[in-house]
Protein backbone atom coordinates (compact mmCIF):
# COMPACT_ATOMS: atom_id res chain seq x y z
CA UNK A 1 0.00 0.00 0.00
CA UNK A 2 2.08 3.48 -1.11
CA UNK A 3 2.44 5.90 1.45
CA UNK A 4 -0.33 8.98 2.16
CA UNK A 5 2.27 11.26 2.76
CA UNK A 6 -0.03 14.09 4.14
CA UNK A 7 -2.09 11.65 6.24
CA UNK A 8 1.77 10.82 7.67
CA UNK A 9 2.79 13.83 8.36
CA UNK A 10 -0.73 14.87 10.06
CA UNK A 11 -0.58 11.24 11.87
CA UNK A 12 2.68 12.40 13.27
CA UNK A 13 2.00 16.15 13.92
CA UNK A 14 -0.35 15.01 15.88
CA UNK A 15 1.67 12.27 17.93
CA UNK A 16 4.59 14.82 18.62
CA UNK A 17 1.91 18.02 19.75
CA UNK A 18 1.16 15.53 22.22
CA UNK A 19 4.63 15.00 23.41
CA UNK A 20 5.68 18.31 23.09
CA UNK A 21 2.51 19.41 25.68
CA UNK A 22 3.60 16.59 28.33
CA UNK A 23 7.38 17.85 27.61
CA UNK A 24 7.24 21.36 28.22
CA UNK A 25 6.30 22.79 31.47
CA UNK A 26 2.38 23.97 31.44
CA UNK A 27 1.17 27.57 31.28
CA UNK A 28 0.05 26.90 35.30
CA UNK A 29 3.39 26.67 36.20
CA UNK A 30 5.52 29.91 37.61
CA UNK A 31 6.57 31.79 36.29
CA UNK A 32 3.68 31.04 34.22
CA UNK A 33 4.93 33.71 31.44
CA UNK A 34 8.11 32.05 29.97
CA UNK A 35 5.94 28.77 29.59
CA UNK A 36 3.71 30.61 27.75
CA UNK A 37 5.80 32.43 25.60
CA UNK A 38 7.84 29.29 25.24
CA UNK A 39 4.51 27.38 23.82
CA UNK A 40 3.66 30.09 21.66
CA UNK A 41 6.55 29.23 19.67
CA UNK A 42 6.20 25.79 19.45
CA UNK A 43 2.55 25.18 18.68
CA UNK A 44 2.81 27.85 15.95
CA UNK A 45 2.43 25.13 13.43
CA UNK A 46 5.33 24.31 12.05
CA UNK A 47 6.46 21.44 9.88
CA UNK A 48 7.68 19.47 12.44
CA UNK A 49 10.09 18.22 9.48
CA UNK A 50 13.39 17.61 11.72
CA UNK A 51 11.22 15.33 14.71
CA UNK A 52 9.20 13.88 11.62
CA UNK A 53 12.87 12.57 10.28
CA UNK A 54 13.43 11.27 13.81
CA UNK A 55 10.42 9.18 13.89
CA UNK A 56 10.74 8.26 10.68
CA UNK A 57 13.96 7.01 10.93
CA UNK A 58 13.62 5.12 14.32
CA UNK A 59 10.08 3.43 12.97
CA UNK A 60 12.85 1.53 10.43
CA UNK A 61 14.28 -0.47 13.18
CA UNK A 62 10.88 -0.67 15.48
CA UNK A 63 12.73 2.03 17.81
CA UNK A 64 10.88 1.88 21.28
CA UNK A 65 8.05 5.48 20.83
CA UNK A 66 9.36 5.95 24.77
CA UNK A 67 12.85 6.78 23.07
CA UNK A 68 12.09 8.20 20.16
CA UNK A 69 9.19 10.83 20.82
CA UNK A 70 11.26 12.85 23.23
CA UNK A 71 14.02 12.30 21.05
CA UNK A 72 12.14 14.04 18.39
CA UNK A 73 10.27 16.56 20.70
CA UNK A 74 13.67 17.53 21.78
CA UNK A 75 15.06 18.46 18.03
CA UNK A 76 12.14 20.72 17.31
CA UNK A 77 12.58 22.43 20.74
CA UNK A 78 16.15 23.05 19.13
CA UNK A 79 14.53 23.91 16.22
CA UNK A 80 11.97 26.69 17.66
CA UNK A 81 14.91 27.92 19.99
CA UNK A 82 17.08 29.08 16.63
CA UNK A 83 14.26 30.47 14.93
CA UNK A 84 13.50 32.68 18.25
CA UNK A 85 17.03 33.91 18.46
CA UNK A 86 17.43 33.83 14.57
CA UNK A 87 14.59 36.66 14.29
CA UNK A 88 15.49 38.68 17.02
CA UNK A 89 15.70 42.61 16.61
CA UNK A 90 19.75 41.91 16.89
CA UNK A 91 19.63 39.43 14.57
CA UNK A 92 17.53 38.94 11.43
CA UNK A 93 15.37 41.37 12.59
CA UNK A 94 11.92 39.60 11.52
CA UNK A 95 8.32 40.31 12.73
CA UNK A 96 6.58 37.50 11.08
CA UNK A 97 7.17 33.62 11.26
CA UNK A 98 4.74 30.05 10.75
CA UNK A 99 1.94 33.27 9.68
CA UNK A 100 2.39 34.74 13.17
CA UNK A 101 3.98 37.77 14.88
CA UNK A 102 7.24 36.58 15.52
CA UNK A 103 8.51 35.63 20.14
CA UNK A 104 9.74 39.44 20.56
CA UNK A 105 6.80 41.08 18.97
CA UNK A 106 4.39 39.34 21.42
CA UNK A 107 6.38 38.83 24.38
CA UNK A 108 8.96 41.47 23.91
CA UNK A 109 13.10 41.25 23.71
CA UNK A 110 14.03 39.80 26.91
CA UNK A 111 11.63 37.35 27.00
CA UNK A 112 12.11 35.92 23.70
CA UNK A 113 15.86 35.76 24.65
CA UNK A 114 14.55 33.40 27.59
CA UNK A 115 12.58 31.42 26.04
CA UNK A 116 15.45 30.54 23.62
CA UNK A 117 17.42 29.71 26.21
CA UNK A 118 14.71 27.58 27.67
CA UNK A 119 13.59 25.64 24.74
CA UNK A 120 17.15 24.78 24.19
CA UNK A 121 17.98 24.03 28.13
CA UNK A 122 13.96 21.94 27.86
CA UNK A 123 15.84 20.03 24.82
CA UNK A 124 17.92 18.44 27.46
CA UNK A 125 15.78 17.96 29.78
CA UNK A 126 13.50 15.83 27.67
CA UNK A 127 17.12 13.92 26.75
CA UNK A 128 18.46 13.03 29.93
CA UNK A 129 14.75 12.49 31.59
CA UNK A 130 12.84 9.28 29.35
CA UNK A 131 13.40 5.77 31.03
CA UNK A 132 15.50 3.33 28.81
CA UNK A 133 17.16 0.10 28.72
CA UNK A 134 20.40 1.41 27.38
CA UNK A 135 21.71 4.43 29.34
CA UNK A 136 24.66 4.30 26.86
CA UNK A 137 22.80 4.58 23.91
CA UNK A 138 21.26 7.51 25.61
CA UNK A 139 24.30 9.72 26.13
CA UNK A 140 25.12 8.84 22.49
CA UNK A 141 21.86 10.30 21.93
CA UNK A 142 22.89 13.68 23.67
CA UNK A 143 26.16 14.17 22.42
CA UNK A 144 24.93 13.92 18.59
CA UNK A 145 22.23 16.57 19.74
CA UNK A 146 24.46 18.76 21.84
CA UNK A 147 27.05 18.68 19.01
CA UNK A 148 24.57 19.65 16.05
CA UNK A 149 23.40 22.43 18.09
CA UNK A 150 27.03 23.58 18.58
CA UNK A 151 29.36 26.14 16.59
CA UNK A 152 31.50 23.64 14.74
CA UNK A 153 30.03 22.48 11.76
CA UNK A 154 26.72 22.91 13.30
CA UNK A 155 23.49 25.09 14.22
CA UNK A 156 25.05 27.90 15.66
CA UNK A 157 28.35 28.17 13.70
CA UNK A 158 26.14 27.92 10.83
CA UNK A 159 24.16 31.21 12.19
CA UNK A 160 27.72 33.15 12.79
CA UNK A 161 28.51 32.05 8.80
CA UNK A 162 25.37 33.18 7.84
CA UNK A 163 25.63 36.60 9.49
CA UNK A 164 29.32 37.28 8.45
CA UNK A 165 28.41 36.96 4.69
CA UNK A 166 25.45 38.79 4.93
CA UNK A 167 25.85 41.42 1.66
CA UNK A 168 28.60 39.74 0.96
CA UNK A 169 28.37 39.15 -2.86
CA UNK A 170 31.88 37.33 -3.34
CA UNK A 171 30.10 33.87 -1.91
CA UNK A 172 31.10 30.71 -3.99
CA UNK A 173 29.14 28.07 -4.44
CA UNK A 174 31.62 25.93 -1.94
CA UNK A 175 31.36 28.85 1.04
CA UNK A 176 27.13 28.70 0.81
CA UNK A 177 26.69 25.35 0.74
CA UNK A 178 29.34 25.02 3.92
CA UNK A 179 26.96 27.37 5.75
CA UNK A 180 23.92 25.51 4.60
CA UNK A 181 25.16 22.21 6.07
CA UNK A 182 25.85 23.65 8.95
CA UNK A 183 22.75 26.25 9.84
CA UNK A 184 20.10 23.64 8.69
CA UNK A 185 21.92 20.67 7.40
CA UNK A 186 23.39 19.54 11.10
CA UNK A 187 20.07 19.19 12.95
CA UNK A 188 18.75 17.43 10.01
CA UNK A 189 21.37 15.15 9.97
CA UNK A 190 20.88 14.68 13.59
CA UNK A 191 17.30 13.71 13.16
CA UNK A 192 17.70 10.48 11.09
CA UNK A 193 21.20 9.66 13.00
CA UNK A 194 19.55 9.77 16.77
CA UNK A 195 16.50 7.92 15.09
CA UNK A 196 18.54 5.47 13.49
CA UNK A 197 20.59 5.08 17.06
CA UNK A 198 17.67 4.43 18.93
CA UNK A 199 16.42 1.74 16.81
CA UNK A 200 20.23 0.26 16.83
CA UNK A 201 20.84 0.56 13.61
CA UNK A 202 23.68 -1.47 12.38
CA UNK A 203 26.96 0.95 11.08
CA UNK A 204 26.19 0.21 7.20
CA UNK A 205 22.62 1.39 7.86
CA UNK A 206 23.58 4.31 9.94
CA UNK A 207 25.92 5.62 6.99
CA UNK A 208 23.82 4.94 4.21
CA UNK A 209 21.18 6.80 6.14
CA UNK A 210 23.89 9.58 7.61
CA UNK A 211 24.26 10.10 3.60
CA UNK A 212 20.22 10.30 2.29
CA UNK A 213 20.14 13.03 5.69
CA UNK A 214 23.17 14.79 4.40
CA UNK A 215 21.26 15.02 1.07
CA UNK A 216 18.37 15.96 2.37
CA UNK A 217 19.17 18.65 4.38
CA UNK A 218 21.35 20.53 1.58
CA UNK A 219 18.12 19.59 -0.74
CA UNK A 220 15.65 21.45 1.75
CA UNK A 221 18.13 24.54 1.93
CA UNK A 222 18.10 25.41 -1.64
CA UNK A 223 14.26 24.47 -1.89
CA UNK A 224 14.16 26.92 0.90
CA UNK A 225 15.77 29.32 -1.37
CA UNK A 226 13.82 28.93 -4.30
CA UNK A 227 10.72 29.42 -2.12
CA UNK A 228 11.86 32.75 -0.26
CA UNK A 229 12.68 34.05 -4.32
CA UNK A 230 8.99 32.80 -5.86
CA UNK A 231 6.63 32.68 -3.08
CA UNK A 232 4.34 35.00 -1.37
CA UNK A 233 4.75 35.77 2.68
CA UNK A 234 1.43 34.77 2.70
CA UNK A 235 2.28 31.23 1.09
CA UNK A 236 5.06 30.93 3.37
CA UNK A 237 4.04 32.71 6.49
CA UNK A 238 7.05 34.69 7.25
CA UNK A 239 8.95 37.47 5.08
CA UNK A 240 9.56 36.59 1.73
CA UNK A 241 12.15 37.83 -0.57
CA UNK A 242 14.02 38.96 2.49
CA UNK A 243 17.42 37.04 0.91
CA UNK A 244 17.67 39.61 -2.18
CA UNK A 245 16.31 42.55 0.27
CA UNK A 246 19.68 41.89 2.66
CA UNK A 247 21.90 40.78 -0.08
CA UNK A 248 22.05 37.10 1.40
CA UNK A 249 23.83 34.56 -0.85
CA UNK A 250 21.91 32.04 -1.76
CA UNK A 251 21.77 29.67 -4.44
CA UNK A 252 18.91 31.04 -6.38
CA UNK A 253 21.13 34.00 -6.11
CA UNK A 254 24.50 32.26 -7.26
CA UNK A 255 22.64 29.92 -9.66
CA UNK A 256 19.24 31.25 -10.77
CA UNK A 257 16.03 29.59 -9.57
CA UNK A 258 16.04 27.08 -12.68
CA UNK A 259 19.66 25.58 -11.74
CA UNK A 260 18.57 26.04 -8.37
CA UNK A 261 15.38 23.42 -8.48
CA UNK A 262 17.66 21.42 -10.72
CA UNK A 263 19.87 21.34 -8.01
CA UNK A 264 17.69 20.33 -5.73
CA UNK A 265 15.99 17.47 -7.62
CA UNK A 266 19.88 16.20 -7.91
CA UNK A 267 20.28 16.39 -4.19
CA UNK A 268 17.10 14.65 -3.72
CA UNK A 269 17.80 11.81 -6.49
CA UNK A 270 20.97 11.17 -4.65
CA UNK A 271 19.10 10.78 -0.96
CA UNK A 272 17.08 8.35 -2.81
CA UNK A 273 19.99 6.14 -3.84
CA UNK A 274 21.54 6.20 -0.72
CA UNK A 275 18.31 4.06 1.20
CA UNK A 276 18.26 1.92 -1.61
CA UNK A 277 21.65 0.43 0.33
CA UNK A 278 19.15 -0.25 3.35
CA UNK A 279 17.30 -3.44 3.24
CA UNK A 280 13.83 -1.90 4.92
CA UNK A 281 11.11 -0.41 3.71
CA UNK A 282 12.01 3.14 3.47
CA UNK A 283 9.17 4.60 1.80
CA UNK A 284 8.14 6.98 4.38
CA UNK A 285 12.02 8.47 4.23
CA UNK A 286 11.27 8.39 0.04
CA UNK A 287 8.20 10.37 0.32
CA UNK A 288 9.94 12.52 3.02
CA UNK A 289 13.10 13.60 0.67
CA UNK A 290 10.37 14.54 -2.02
CA UNK A 291 8.38 16.46 -0.20
CA UNK A 292 11.23 18.49 0.92
CA UNK A 293 11.89 19.63 -2.73
CA UNK A 294 8.14 19.46 -3.32
CA UNK A 295 6.67 21.87 -0.50
CA UNK A 296 5.02 25.20 -0.75
CA UNK A 297 5.91 26.49 2.49
CA UNK B 1 46.93 20.57 58.40
CA UNK B 2 44.51 23.71 58.36
CA UNK B 3 43.50 24.60 54.62
CA UNK B 4 44.81 27.71 53.37
CA UNK B 5 41.73 28.42 50.82
CA UNK B 6 43.56 31.34 48.86
CA UNK B 7 45.90 28.46 47.79
CA UNK B 8 42.83 26.02 47.50
CA UNK B 9 41.30 28.27 45.10
CA UNK B 10 44.01 28.73 43.26
CA UNK B 11 45.09 25.66 42.21
CA UNK B 12 41.20 24.81 41.20
CA UNK B 13 41.70 27.77 39.32
CA UNK B 14 44.58 26.82 37.35
CA UNK B 15 43.24 23.18 36.82
CA UNK B 16 39.51 24.67 35.81
CA UNK B 17 41.16 26.71 33.81
CA UNK B 18 43.50 24.26 31.37
CA UNK B 19 40.27 22.04 30.98
CA UNK B 20 37.91 24.65 30.05
CA UNK B 21 40.56 25.28 27.62
CA UNK B 22 40.33 21.91 26.10
CA UNK B 23 36.73 21.92 26.08
CA UNK B 24 36.13 25.14 24.35
CA UNK B 25 37.00 25.04 20.59
CA UNK B 26 39.96 26.86 19.83
CA UNK B 27 40.44 30.27 18.06
CA UNK B 28 41.88 28.56 15.45
CA UNK B 29 38.68 26.54 14.94
CA UNK B 30 36.07 27.58 11.84
CA UNK B 31 33.73 29.88 12.84
CA UNK B 32 37.00 31.85 14.99
CA UNK B 33 34.90 35.09 16.01
CA UNK B 34 32.06 33.18 17.96
CA UNK B 35 34.79 30.73 19.77
CA UNK B 36 36.72 33.73 20.35
CA UNK B 37 33.56 35.60 21.91
CA UNK B 38 32.96 32.40 24.51
CA UNK B 39 36.54 32.33 25.48
CA UNK B 40 36.24 36.49 25.99
CA UNK B 41 33.65 36.04 29.07
CA UNK B 42 34.96 32.24 30.31
CA UNK B 43 38.43 33.55 30.68
CA UNK B 44 37.43 36.99 32.16
CA UNK B 45 39.04 36.20 35.85
CA UNK B 46 35.64 34.66 37.19
CA UNK B 47 35.83 33.16 40.89
CA UNK B 48 35.27 30.03 39.89
CA UNK B 49 32.75 29.32 42.68
CA UNK B 50 30.33 27.02 41.27
CA UNK B 51 32.97 24.56 39.51
CA UNK B 52 35.28 25.05 42.48
CA UNK B 53 32.00 23.50 44.72
CA UNK B 54 32.00 20.40 41.96
CA UNK B 55 35.53 19.66 42.45
CA UNK B 56 35.09 19.96 46.50
CA UNK B 57 32.12 17.87 46.90
CA UNK B 58 33.43 15.41 44.65
CA UNK B 59 37.11 14.83 46.07
CA UNK B 60 34.94 14.19 49.48
CA UNK B 61 34.40 10.95 48.11
CA UNK B 62 37.59 10.63 45.93
CA UNK B 63 35.74 11.13 42.70
CA UNK B 64 37.26 10.52 39.52
CA UNK B 65 38.80 13.95 38.38
CA UNK B 66 38.31 12.24 34.24
CA UNK B 67 34.32 12.67 35.33
CA UNK B 68 34.68 15.79 37.85
CA UNK B 69 36.35 18.24 36.26
CA UNK B 70 34.01 18.51 32.58
CA UNK B 71 31.29 18.28 35.09
CA UNK B 72 32.68 21.61 36.66
CA UNK B 73 33.53 23.07 32.98
CA UNK B 74 29.97 22.74 32.00
CA UNK B 75 28.58 24.51 35.10
CA UNK B 76 31.21 27.01 34.47
CA UNK B 77 29.95 27.46 30.99
CA UNK B 78 26.74 27.84 32.43
CA UNK B 79 26.79 30.17 34.79
CA UNK B 80 29.15 32.26 31.84
CA UNK B 81 26.09 31.84 29.38
CA UNK B 82 23.70 33.39 31.62
CA UNK B 83 25.89 36.48 32.70
CA UNK B 84 26.21 37.51 29.45
CA UNK B 85 22.28 37.05 28.49
CA UNK B 86 21.44 39.09 31.28
CA UNK B 87 23.75 41.75 30.74
CA UNK B 88 22.08 42.28 27.41
CA UNK B 89 20.73 45.44 25.96
CA UNK B 90 17.25 44.07 26.45
CA UNK B 91 17.81 42.46 29.82
CA UNK B 92 20.10 43.78 33.18
CA UNK B 93 22.15 46.21 29.84
CA UNK B 94 25.10 46.16 31.45
CA UNK B 95 28.63 47.25 30.27
CA UNK B 96 31.19 46.32 33.15
CA UNK B 97 31.46 42.30 34.28
CA UNK B 98 34.83 40.79 35.82
CA UNK B 99 35.94 44.34 35.31
CA UNK B 100 36.41 44.33 31.73
CA UNK B 101 33.29 45.23 28.81
CA UNK B 102 30.71 42.87 28.32
CA UNK B 103 30.64 40.62 25.41
CA UNK B 104 28.07 42.39 23.88
CA UNK B 105 30.18 45.69 24.16
CA UNK B 106 32.77 43.94 22.94
CA UNK B 107 31.47 41.28 20.22
CA UNK B 108 28.03 43.13 19.25
CA UNK B 109 24.75 42.27 20.54
CA UNK B 110 23.81 39.11 17.66
CA UNK B 111 27.16 37.93 18.47
CA UNK B 112 26.93 37.69 22.06
CA UNK B 113 23.06 35.88 22.14
CA UNK B 114 24.78 33.50 19.79
CA UNK B 115 28.12 32.89 22.34
CA UNK B 116 25.94 32.50 25.36
CA UNK B 117 23.76 29.86 23.24
CA UNK B 118 26.82 28.29 22.39
CA UNK B 119 27.66 28.18 26.00
CA UNK B 120 25.26 26.69 27.06
CA UNK B 121 25.03 23.79 24.11
CA UNK B 122 29.32 23.09 24.73
CA UNK B 123 27.89 22.44 28.27
CA UNK B 124 25.99 19.45 27.11
CA UNK B 125 28.99 18.49 24.85
CA UNK B 126 30.84 18.71 27.49
CA UNK B 127 28.47 16.71 30.15
CA UNK B 128 28.02 14.02 27.43
CA UNK B 129 31.34 13.58 25.93
CA UNK B 130 33.90 12.20 28.85
CA UNK B 131 35.02 8.45 29.86
CA UNK B 132 33.16 6.81 31.93
CA UNK B 133 32.34 3.32 33.67
CA UNK B 134 28.63 4.47 34.92
CA UNK B 135 26.68 5.64 31.83
CA UNK B 136 23.54 5.90 34.23
CA UNK B 137 25.66 8.35 36.50
CA UNK B 138 26.16 10.11 33.42
CA UNK B 139 22.64 10.88 32.58
CA UNK B 140 21.70 11.42 36.08
CA UNK B 141 24.27 14.10 36.05
CA UNK B 142 23.15 15.67 32.78
CA UNK B 143 19.33 15.59 33.81
CA UNK B 144 20.47 17.66 37.26
CA UNK B 145 22.42 20.17 35.65
CA UNK B 146 19.41 20.60 32.57
CA UNK B 147 16.74 20.99 35.40
CA UNK B 148 19.08 23.58 37.38
CA UNK B 149 19.52 25.73 33.83
CA UNK B 150 15.66 24.97 33.60
CA UNK B 151 12.38 27.31 34.09
CA UNK B 152 10.98 25.59 37.16
CA UNK B 153 12.59 27.01 40.33
CA UNK B 154 16.37 27.14 38.53
CA UNK B 155 18.71 29.30 36.47
CA UNK B 156 16.37 31.17 33.95
CA UNK B 157 12.86 31.24 35.62
CA UNK B 158 14.67 33.24 38.76
CA UNK B 159 15.93 35.51 35.71
CA UNK B 160 11.91 35.74 34.87
CA UNK B 161 11.06 36.41 38.33
CA UNK B 162 13.91 38.62 38.82
CA UNK B 163 12.79 41.21 35.66
CA UNK B 164 9.25 40.82 36.52
CA UNK B 165 9.62 42.34 39.83
CA UNK B 166 12.14 45.22 39.11
CA UNK B 167 10.73 48.54 40.23
CA UNK B 168 8.41 46.38 42.48
CA UNK B 169 8.26 47.72 46.34
CA UNK B 170 5.98 45.51 47.14
CA UNK B 171 8.41 42.28 47.07
CA UNK B 172 8.30 40.37 50.61
CA UNK B 173 10.97 38.41 51.98
CA UNK B 174 9.52 35.28 50.98
CA UNK B 175 9.19 36.42 47.09
CA UNK B 176 12.81 37.55 47.28
CA UNK B 177 14.01 34.30 48.69
CA UNK B 178 12.15 32.51 46.04
CA UNK B 179 13.89 34.73 42.92
CA UNK B 180 17.06 33.65 44.56
CA UNK B 181 16.62 30.19 45.13
CA UNK B 182 16.04 29.68 41.69
CA UNK B 183 18.53 32.32 39.83
CA UNK B 184 21.28 31.49 41.61
CA UNK B 185 20.71 28.91 44.53
CA UNK B 186 19.81 25.94 41.46
CA UNK B 187 22.96 26.14 39.97
CA UNK B 188 24.92 26.06 43.06
CA UNK B 189 22.63 23.47 44.53
CA UNK B 190 23.70 21.30 41.35
CA UNK B 191 27.15 22.10 41.88
CA UNK B 192 27.15 20.40 45.47
CA UNK B 193 24.72 17.50 44.47
CA UNK B 194 26.65 16.49 40.92
CA UNK B 195 30.07 16.60 42.25
CA UNK B 196 28.73 14.51 45.26
CA UNK B 197 26.79 12.00 42.12
CA UNK B 198 29.75 11.83 40.75
CA UNK B 199 31.57 10.48 44.26
CA UNK B 200 28.94 8.07 44.67
CA UNK B 201 27.57 9.72 47.98
CA UNK B 202 25.05 7.55 50.40
CA UNK B 203 21.55 8.91 50.40
CA UNK B 204 22.05 10.64 53.55
CA UNK B 205 25.48 12.24 52.37
CA UNK B 206 23.78 13.85 49.48
CA UNK B 207 21.03 14.92 51.71
CA UNK B 208 23.27 16.59 53.75
CA UNK B 209 25.27 18.31 51.03
CA UNK B 210 21.86 19.28 49.10
CA UNK B 211 21.39 21.29 52.89
CA UNK B 212 24.29 22.69 52.73
CA UNK B 213 24.19 24.22 49.43
CA UNK B 214 20.97 25.07 49.11
CA UNK B 215 22.02 27.40 52.59
CA UNK B 216 25.02 28.37 50.98
CA UNK B 217 23.54 29.19 47.90
CA UNK B 218 21.11 31.67 49.46
CA UNK B 219 23.96 33.64 51.43
CA UNK B 220 25.88 33.82 48.60
CA UNK B 221 23.18 35.91 47.34
CA UNK B 222 22.71 37.68 50.80
CA UNK B 223 26.14 38.89 50.45
CA UNK B 224 25.74 39.61 47.21
CA UNK B 225 23.38 42.03 47.92
CA UNK B 226 25.42 43.96 50.47
CA UNK B 227 28.41 43.49 48.38
CA UNK B 228 26.47 45.43 45.68
CA UNK B 229 24.91 48.08 48.33
CA UNK B 230 28.56 48.99 49.76
CA UNK B 231 31.49 48.27 47.61
CA UNK B 232 32.54 50.17 44.42
CA UNK B 233 32.50 49.00 41.08
CA UNK B 234 36.04 49.02 40.92
CA UNK B 235 36.22 46.48 43.77
CA UNK B 236 32.85 44.16 42.22
CA UNK B 237 34.23 44.14 38.64
CA UNK B 238 30.98 45.23 37.97
CA UNK B 239 28.53 48.15 38.06
CA UNK B 240 28.10 48.90 41.60
CA UNK B 241 25.03 50.49 43.43
CA UNK B 242 23.23 48.81 40.35
CA UNK B 243 20.31 46.95 42.17
CA UNK B 244 19.06 50.86 44.29
CA UNK B 245 19.42 52.33 40.60
CA UNK B 246 16.27 50.07 38.63
CA UNK B 247 14.64 49.78 42.55
CA UNK B 248 16.08 46.03 42.51
CA UNK B 249 14.27 44.10 45.60
CA UNK B 250 17.25 43.10 47.92
CA UNK B 251 17.92 41.60 50.90
CA UNK B 252 18.97 45.41 51.81
CA UNK B 253 16.27 47.30 50.66
CA UNK B 254 14.19 45.00 52.87
CA UNK B 255 16.20 44.20 56.07
CA UNK B 256 19.06 47.20 55.49
CA UNK B 257 22.47 46.28 55.45
CA UNK B 258 23.31 45.55 59.20
CA UNK B 259 20.72 42.59 58.93
CA UNK B 260 21.18 41.31 55.60
CA UNK B 261 25.29 41.01 57.23
CA UNK B 262 23.28 38.99 59.94
CA UNK B 263 21.12 36.95 57.67
CA UNK B 264 23.72 35.85 55.44
CA UNK B 265 25.86 34.71 58.81
CA UNK B 266 23.08 32.82 60.11
CA UNK B 267 23.04 30.89 56.53
CA UNK B 268 26.31 29.97 56.67
CA UNK B 269 25.85 28.45 60.17
CA UNK B 270 23.33 26.28 58.82
CA UNK B 271 25.40 25.14 56.07
CA UNK B 272 28.43 24.56 58.80
CA UNK B 273 25.38 22.57 60.70
CA UNK B 274 24.38 20.13 57.62
CA UNK B 275 28.29 19.12 56.80
CA UNK B 276 28.77 17.74 60.40
CA UNK B 277 26.27 14.77 59.11
CA UNK B 278 28.85 13.82 56.95
CA UNK B 279 31.56 11.68 58.09
CA UNK B 280 34.24 12.89 56.31
CA UNK B 281 36.87 15.92 55.98
CA UNK B 282 34.47 19.15 55.24
CA UNK B 283 36.92 21.54 55.40
CA UNK B 284 36.92 22.66 51.96
CA UNK B 285 33.45 22.93 51.89
CA UNK B 286 33.26 24.78 55.43
CA UNK B 287 36.02 27.48 54.21
CA UNK B 288 33.94 27.87 50.89
CA UNK B 289 30.99 28.97 52.97
CA UNK B 290 32.70 31.19 55.04
CA UNK B 291 34.36 32.41 52.05
CA UNK B 292 31.02 33.21 50.17
CA UNK B 293 29.69 35.60 53.01
CA UNK B 294 33.15 37.34 53.45
CA UNK B 295 34.71 37.68 50.19
CA UNK B 296 34.68 41.08 49.00
CA UNK B 297 33.94 41.07 45.16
Amino acid sequence: MPLNLNEYLKQNTARLDQWLDRLLPSVETPPAKIHEAMRYSVFAGGKRLRPTLVIAAGELFNAPEAELLPTACALEMIHTYSLIHDDLPAMDNDTLRRGRPTNHVVYGEAMAILAGDALLTQAFIALSGYATVNEARKVRVIAEVAQAAGTVRALIGGQVLDMQHEGDLTVTGAQLEEIHRAKTGALIRCAIRVGAIIGCASENELAALTEYSEKAGLAFQVADDVLDATATSEALGKTAGKDAAVQKATYTALYGVEDARQRAQQLCDEALAALERIERDTESLSALARFIIARQS
